[in-house]
């Protein structure tokens, strides 16, 4: 048995002794296997799989243990991959992301219990309060940075030509010195930060962010990649949805499946909302020259679901990583502008409104996903949040460990709504399977879904 | 009507909405008017004044207010004292410690309301963790700092001799690479600092810490000075003192009156616990050739008291600042090694053990002074206890505002038990008196209690 | 017409007048044309072109000015290569190389001509104090590193499959904590860098160099790649190659052609010297599975020529990354032990000793390349120094712009000496012509030699 | 026999081989006596005295060596003064203040030898290009400053209310940002630093300057005063001068006696080159309110000497520390507008012209002395450039070795000229002695001059 032991980092090298104690209640806790789980995956680090039965298979007795000391706590990893380590040492990246887990995972989840709530009197949104409290916490609202971060979204499993594309894109991103902010992970989400670090070196910047936002759930399917300088991991898709779009001075999204999906019709459905409807979030959805056909079904399936005033919200640009660059940097002004105006952070939007739609956790189960109100005869804002859940389910059936259980256990999700809509929906999930947008390749995607035509 | 905005600075920067309603709950609360004398009293920052009155008589019409805006809080200043500005603009120091005192007085006393025992399952020491977390939010925990930081307690009121001595003192501590924490104000806590700023100069070393730790009913009394560089105001003296011990690699005490016996009679009570009976914490008496006497009178005292096991506990050093720093110097591989086998942090004393007696406010009331267990019949640790709250109340009633009124109501503090111990009190304070050390000169001392022979 | 006015950066921003004045007379000197021939290549940094001819061709009308203020010089760039901007703005690590060319080419020129000898009684070696001051003066030679610098040399024109392992061979380099310096330009002194830079990022290492080192001659034909942060010009081949070894804590050399030969017989050459029989420079030939060939034959004509002791001066490693890098750390302890047991510098290796045969810059025309001494009946070292040269003239013909010029005027060099040494050239030229390692890929390679069999 | 080997720190630790054979060159040559008396007074640093027999007396056997390594060079102290050292360690301060001295007298000595004027084709000002290179070389000349350097300018040997009001003038020029550069030594020298360093506590400013410029012949009689933290030595008097006026943003000039007379003369007499005339130098002379008397003769002098079109230049400001302070803060602005207007570095004051008078070197022997033409009837520049060696040669007889032994070999200097004129000086230097401002306190003055009234 080869065993670790690891020296805080960060801010879990200064806990107080009660902390300890709660740091160790929460070992006992139903959440120890998910940390367990992240720690496995953040120890994989830059290795390409989104099985994470795959992933994790060989690592059977892997195991994490916290170990007390009067002056704070340690980390022993008990036959932890090689591919951390070098020359006997693990490195010094991948150590940061395993304490990053722990402060997120375990200590957050105890400081943002419901013992919080009773300080407040007034009718003040806690959820947007925790997504702002993990990120300082974080250390990843900064005080003095300008207009520079860019969120990239898009799929883990892309072609090499729209790989490349993230990566040039990136680059041009990075000589006009944007940061990028992704989920972590393969493909798009790693793409652009590959790109950035060569455009921040050409520029002498070394203070390039590379912030990687995740969720326990997600992250063994997609383990931070090696450019990742700053992990978190927030308790839900929700809230790190909600990380994303109050961290980003603007958005670019990359061909992508049904995460990508999610993550844009999230946005518009934010957009939508009329006490939103100044809001400057610059928008790009951009891929290589033979994506256009891809962004041309988006585009169109936008159209006649969310209507032209939610196609308004966005530029799509082909084939050129330049002009992604370029427009982003016009419309600083306009974003620190509105900011300012409004009395707003640069480096957190407060302004957004996110209704309690879109930041209640949404269950990815049979039940919910068949009950799901999948009409077009409904408010815009509201389609949009209903899209959202249809897709997070699917994204859940796909890659998340729960999400495949249900799906083993009890068959397909089934989607049923307006014949019209369904219409449309069975023809941009049959084009992302084709596209092999759902799963990394090597083996047959069994759809998770069933759409009643 | 002259007011003064301030941008929020450190920690206060980046406040979630939610903390800011909390912020503003509390400032409807009994403790703002607390906090604006804090304020007012920090802007008074170097001024040599310790009867609160004639401090704040100049400015009645001085206020504070929060201003709230979408990203955070602002503090305005209303008649500020033109004292804190050079050509209209508020000295940064000075601005820096209004915020410290806002984020000690208001957003932590938030925090650490009642309902955060609520998550606490064990019998955790929730005073220490309170401790420790004003002081590490403060930033006031470093993680690479060496055995550096000397305490440093004694009189605001000392004489000129005795105060160029302190500088000293502070300068061989300076060249040896030691930091400065002492509790704000003039005398024996500003001297020792502004002798180490020269000995940091001539070692070159930039990162000099002049640690004032406070409270908010003796801070009026003794305005932080001007060096003080990190402000910290802790809930109250207890917390305070304990403070002191925790962090201190290293404590010197010079001439002083109640307070500095209040100081030495808690660190004595601590250190004759038997659970204490191994913790390295050099402690030095010291002061230039002609204190030779007040020394050997308190000595006589301890003696006296709390036995020669108490004297064991300290070395009186007379007239030789550089063997005081040396002293100490050599005292840090002791130190060190003491915390290493502890498994202790180096900047937190987490096993020094403080019995609930020594971490309990003791209100200064008439009542309580009263029924001070002062018999020499109990054991050591147990009467050095009540002789540190005897001199704590004694203090209450010299200086701080509300032992003051207690006094000006119901006239002096009634201290009463054996013959001989009431002697041995007797003749010390009176020596106090006669030498100036109750008060600053321009002034005449009225004694705030009565020694019942 | 387009200009662009560059304030000067780094030393160069702090000149006297009397400096400036020097300046402003270099300019009118022979060397301004190379001085502009470089800021055309830098201008084309990452551009990947060996035909100076091509390179520059596209850009008759662009020029270079000094302007004259009062406090110091700027430079003016007439119709730049748009390559170089962002957005209209200069890349920022173009503008300092600019400045670096400008600072070693025209400023240190002034600085080390004759005039400066005649300082010196004593007969100490005024080249190495050059490369010394030129390496110094350029921020290159760090006080608080520690053994970190790898060498790597290599082909400009290798194959994919070659270059891909160069990038692995600087991941684990880079993971290790190693800096990266070589000759600039793409291929194998792009590729280590590369890697390096994902190694570092992994590490959480800000502060990696990546140190190019060129000469006028061979920049326009090598322009520095993206990656490069230090960019330093010296006078000549011979001064360049005394950087490299000087400045090396160990070697990697990489598949290559006529330069890199060069590179290996200089470095061989001085080994052998038996002042140098102690040196601790560890030398590491390396490439993927598939150049074992290539490796074989050098090894063969290295046996063949200088003999088994050459032979024992480096390490075959063929398609194992991490075995380089980790050789090279395990070395480490011996280099610097060598430093301190010898009072020698850890940055600049001065106890090397170089004999003026080595350091005396080797003209090759069709003269001195006929009638180099090409016979084995002679000490190893002298032939290593003959055979450095042979090599050396073949890379003037082949890219720099001098030779090439002889060569179309004149015809190939001849070479011409004993026949079993001129057998092993001649297999060992074909093979770099026949694998494509004399010229960029994209035309035919026509030899700038005929051996005379 | 004691001996401390010292590491090189700056630049000095970066030697090549030519450049510490040099070094070893200039150890045997004449001026080695006097660098090692400039190393015995750096490690007096602090010590008050200005007589350097005084100084020297109780250390004849002191001596200093210089070591050659493989890699440059170390400092080798035989019986060093233990005021310099800490528990055996020697002051930080006092390690770079040495190697400050063998950088500046021996290396830069050799560096600008006759040999470099022969690089020279246009007929530059060599002089001013020394003054810059030396304070370039030295790091003085910082790039990123703004307007923040005042010179301070006063005597030694001052009265204590006068440094009380020095230490107040540098606490206010602290609070607004402004650094101190003074000549070294005690008095006027250190009180403005002192002040400046709380003053810039006050502001959290870390990267407080306290310039000490001083040369070889007066460093022993007014070593470096511990609060100086970059030490420059020019090699003579004229380039010292030099040295203050371009580097000055401002220059306030506090009571003392012949060597302020001197300053303030040299400074009139540029200002009053028509070439000058838009210069904007601000120049305040100021002293507690009982140093009227003294200004008001200083100023008598100037006008009766030099004319209104002098008074002009200068303000005086009588008891009113925050008045000097907010002047030079308000005449930012213009200084900043002329530097840029004319193209001239905010740091180095090129524009301003120094006629070779002011530049050559004056040596006060008593032919020279003599024959001072000390008549009213020539220009006023020229009668202040004469007044000011006049001046000049009575400190070097006051203090400076040299001078000192002149003195008692020959007898006191004459003066003669102008009965108007003596008469004039006479009352001057009596005042100057009878207010004790020619030597410290503790030994009678016996004048070093003789006005032929």
């Amino acid at each position: 048995m080869t065993t670790v032991q690891l020296n805080p980092v960060g801010w879990m090298s200064q806990l107080s002794q009660l902390e300890v104690s709660l740091l160790q209640q929460s070992t006992e806790s139903e959440l120890y296997d998910t940390f367990r789980n992240c720690c496995l995956a953040v120890l994989n680090s830059g290795v390409e799989e989104d099985n994470y039965h795959n992933l994790f298979a060989p690592y059977g007795d892997f195991d994490v243990r916290l170990i007390r000391r009067e002056r704070g706590v340690k980390m022993e990893l008990i036959n932890p991959p090689e591919v951390a380590f070098v020359d006997g040492h693990l490195i010094k990246g991948v150590h940061e992301h395993l304490f990053a887990v722990l402060r997120d995972m375990l200590y957050m989840g105890s400081k943002h219990s419901e013992a919080f709530k009773n300080l407040i009197d007034a009718p003040t949104n806690l959820t947007t309060h925790v997504v702002f409290d993990m990120l300082r916490h974080a250390d990843a609202i900064l005080q003095d940075q300008p207009i520079n971060m860019v969120v990239c979204w898009g799929g883990h499993s892309i072609r090499s030509e729209e790989y490349k594309y993230t990566k040039l894109v990136g680059y041009q991103l990075g000589l006009r010195g944007f940061n990028i902010c992704t989920g972590c992970g393969p493909g798009a989400m790693k793409g652009p930060m590959k790109g950035a670090t060569i455009g921040h070196a050409k520029q002498r910047n070394k203070g390039g962010r590379y912030l990687g936002i995740s969720e326990p759930s997600i992250i063994a399917a997609e383990p931070p990649n090696a450019i990742v300088n700053e992990l978190i991991i927030m308790p839900d898709i929700e809230k790190r949805l909600e990380a994303f779009v109050r961290i980003a001075h603007g958005i670019v999204i990359f061909p992508g499946g049904a995460g990508t999906a999610e993550e844009l019709l999230y946005l518009l459905g934010l957009l939508m909302d009329d006490r939103n409807k100044d809001q400057q979030i610059p928008l790009i959805l951009t891929g290589p020259e033979n994506s256009k056909g891809y962004f041309e079904a988006i585009d169109q399936f936008i159209g006649d679901t969310l209507g032209p005033e939610a196609q308004a919200k966005y530029t799509i640009v082909v084939g050129n990583a330049a002009k992604v660059a370029t427009l982003l940097s016009e419309q600083k002004a306009n974003v620190e502008a509105y900011r300012r105006d409004n009395g707003d952070s640069i480096n957190f939007n407060w302004t957004l409104h996110i209704s309690e739609d879109f930041q209640t956790p949404f269950v990815p189960s049979h039940e919910n996903m068949r009950t799901l109100d999948l009409h077009l005869d409904q408010p815009k804002a509201a389609l949009a949040a209903t899209l959202r859940k249809c897709f997070s389910g699917i994204v859940a059936g796909n890659v998340k460990a729960e999400g495949i259980k249900e799906i083993h256990d009890h068959g397909p999700f089934e989607l049923s709504g307006d014949a019209a809509l369904m219409q449309k929906m069975d023809v941009l999930l049959t084009s992302f399977v084709e596209q092999g947008r759902m799963k990394l390749p090597g083996s047959k995607y069994e759809p998770c879904y069933r759409v009643s035509l």
